[in-house]
């Protein structure tokens, strides 16, 4: 019980230094409501530890009075680093940051493949691990852990990946995998679960407890924030949007069911119409037909365009069906690439507000952020704090 | 600060008593971290405004000795009385309940039409709310406050009803309306939102936190517990699933949009389908029709089997994608008539669970609750009673 008392007094303690930047004892014990002497100790404890450190406060102008320097608190960026990790198809994203929060290092480098064992793509991500750290001019046993987020079925309590577009098997423990292989701990969740955490901490959602994070890739992504938590679901695996249906014994999806979301959106969706155009060029890859009949589109050309206007109508569908469940401030469409811009479009927006139930007050806000998969990775560097800082404060024990 | 602080520990005590039925001071103290000075204080104010009283402990046998005698508190059932009442289509039941939730009496009673103007719909439940006094031998100045159910869009808080089929206009301010007409506190919310209530206080969700409601009447509702609290959205109008979209450019709904859920598996929408076969009988009433078509299907005629088929994997494919969405540890499928047997059937429970994201966990549970109206006017009480009982406190003030 006195371990349990004593460790939540330190995590109440922590998340409002870490908020705050720098802030005195006194303002401390009003804010979280711990008495003066508790903060006190607990702070001391902290500061102990190596987590937060005391630091001379600004001067205060036309103050004059001498006696005990003044000082503040705050977190101790030296204390820990944490690599984030995004795995894009066949690329990784990483930033290394400090515990206060600043970034060390950022690289952007190329997996062998889009699609690799487990073993495997642990091996490349220790690999890219040790050159950002190298990057950031650290050694790489000074990372004191790793947050990675990938596309897929995510049960991130357990690190236990259920099924990913980006590895061999399903049921991968792949935060064991990669605490194995890179000998200190992973923390793994749903990419998209990483981008609501980064909205919700330092983008579009800092203001809003309620909100959607959809963002659009090579699948459909989602993140759910409610009452200002990230919403998971009982068995880790909720917020699947790619994979809800839009059409009874509709499309083949990837995942083997007909009907989904994705299977309307996602590129391979597009391309499969598209090949079946007269006149398609069967010699062109992947990427560059997709791009042609993006372009094709844009130019007016009408098969082109009805193929791209009915993605985003079943987009706008799907966006609509989240409206009438949740019926949330705000939705933030996030992702990076201009290639997606048929999705982003307003006539996307405003279909989506037409295919909502009417009430007479004004649809949720939707937000379109673009942002880069560095970004992605900070969401994981982000959860890897969170994660890191508990893991820390279980080290202290009772004091 | 201070009333706030008063009214919220007297709010901190008022649950657990209400929960325990009877308890000591001591253990709400220790049960509430509240001190025992503070609970003894708060209590006497209870007590003084009514709420609670004290009862004499059950005798503990061979305990022997004497002294001050043992006491416990509970809430004082005669503090107020509520009604609850649900609409459906052209039934009211209504039910009369004390402040310790027992219940006092309870009828059924027709309305004049399924679809009334605001005005005559509140002049008809102001005579159905006498005769319940009545029945419950209570002068109707007795009843504290009405709670009422009533399906379509409505914002809770505001007791402002966007949209119902009851009613012919939108945008009814129904609580004010209702308060009026009866001279006493009226809360109005969702029909499917109160049975989520009613299955979360006294009913199969007592014991989960997160679990999804759906109900089937006339049309599709839905109620969603998340955390332990009714999830009710930002705009008061959450939880839609009747009007989420199954199919672009699908059949027409009720509420002139096209492709909902309720376009398929609501009555109207296999009467549709069935007034198009060659043979139907124009002659037939809509109830007598839908009879005879659910008849036809269960002998295994394959037109009428195909009509009704279809409307299960829709809804299917509805519960699937609440699943995917929200991966809740419970589904309650909540309705009373065995009409619906054909939408409860193993067939779609199994077609849902094909339907969902497959991930080496079992899927969610799904029970089907059958109950009757009644059960849904005990949700629309048991709201109502939490309603008074805020204002209750509210009226205590600052002591």
């Amino acid at each position: 019980m006195a371990v349990v008392q004593r460790d939540s007094g330190r995590r109440r303690l922590l998340g409002p230094i870490r908020r705050a930047g720098r802030s005195p004892r006194i303002e401390l014990a009003e804010q979280t409501g711990i008495s003066r002497a508790t903060v006190t100790t607990i702070t001391a404890e902290l500061i102990q530890a190596g987590l937060v450190e005391e630091v001379p406060r600004a001067e205060e102008t036309g103050d004059g009075r001498r006696g005990r320097p003044r000082v503040d608190l705050k977190i101790r960026g030296a204390a820990r680093r944490v690599a984030g990790i995004k795995i894009a198809h066949d690329r990784l994203s990483l930033v290394l940051r400090e515990f206060e929060g600043a970034q060390l290092a950022a690289l952007e480098c190329d997996l062998s493949a889009p699609l690799l064992r487990p073993e495997a793509l642990a091996d490349e991500l220790a690999e890219a691990v040790a050159r950002l750290a190298r990057a950031g001019g650290v050694a790489p046993g000074e990372i004191a852990g790793i947050g990675l987020g990938i596309a897929g079925v995510v049960d991130a309590d357990q690190g236990l990946v259920y099924w990913s577009p980006s590895l061999t098997r399903r049921n991968v423990d792949l935060a064991r995998l990669l605490n194995d292989r890179l000998e200190r701990p992973a923390f793994v969740d749903n990419d998209a679960n990483l981008v609501a955490v980064a909205e919700k901490n330092f983008g579009l959602g800092q203001a809003h407890s309620d909100f959607i994070v959809v963002t659009i890739e090579a699948g459909v992504g989602m993140g759910l924030v409610l009452g200002g938590e990230l919403y998971r679901g009982t068995r880790g695996c909720g917020a699947e949007l790619g994979h809800t249906k839009v059409h009874l014994d509709g499309a083949v999806c990837r995942c083997g069911q007909r009907g989904c979301l994705e299977a309307y959106v996602a590129d391979y969706a597009l391309l499969r119409e598209a090949q079946a155009l007269p006149g398609a060029d069967p010699g062109l890859s992947g990427s560059g037909q997709i791009e042609a009949l993006l372009a094709a589109a844009r130019a007016g050309e009408p098969q082109a365009r009805r193929i791209v206007d009915r993605a985003g109508r079943i987009f706008a569908l799907g966006l609509a069906n989240l409206v009438n469940i949740f019926d949330p401030e705000l939705i933030i469409l996030s992702g990076e690439q201009m290639q997606f811009d048929h999705l982003y479009a307003e006539a996307v927006i405003d279909e989506m507000r037409k295919s909502i139930v009417q009430v007479d007050k004004p649809p949720p806000e939707v937000v379109i952020h673009k942002w880069g998969h560095l970004m992605w990775a900070r969401g994981a560097a982000a959860y890897a704090l969170d994660r890191i800082s508990d893991l820390a404060l279980a080290e202290l024990g009772d004091g």
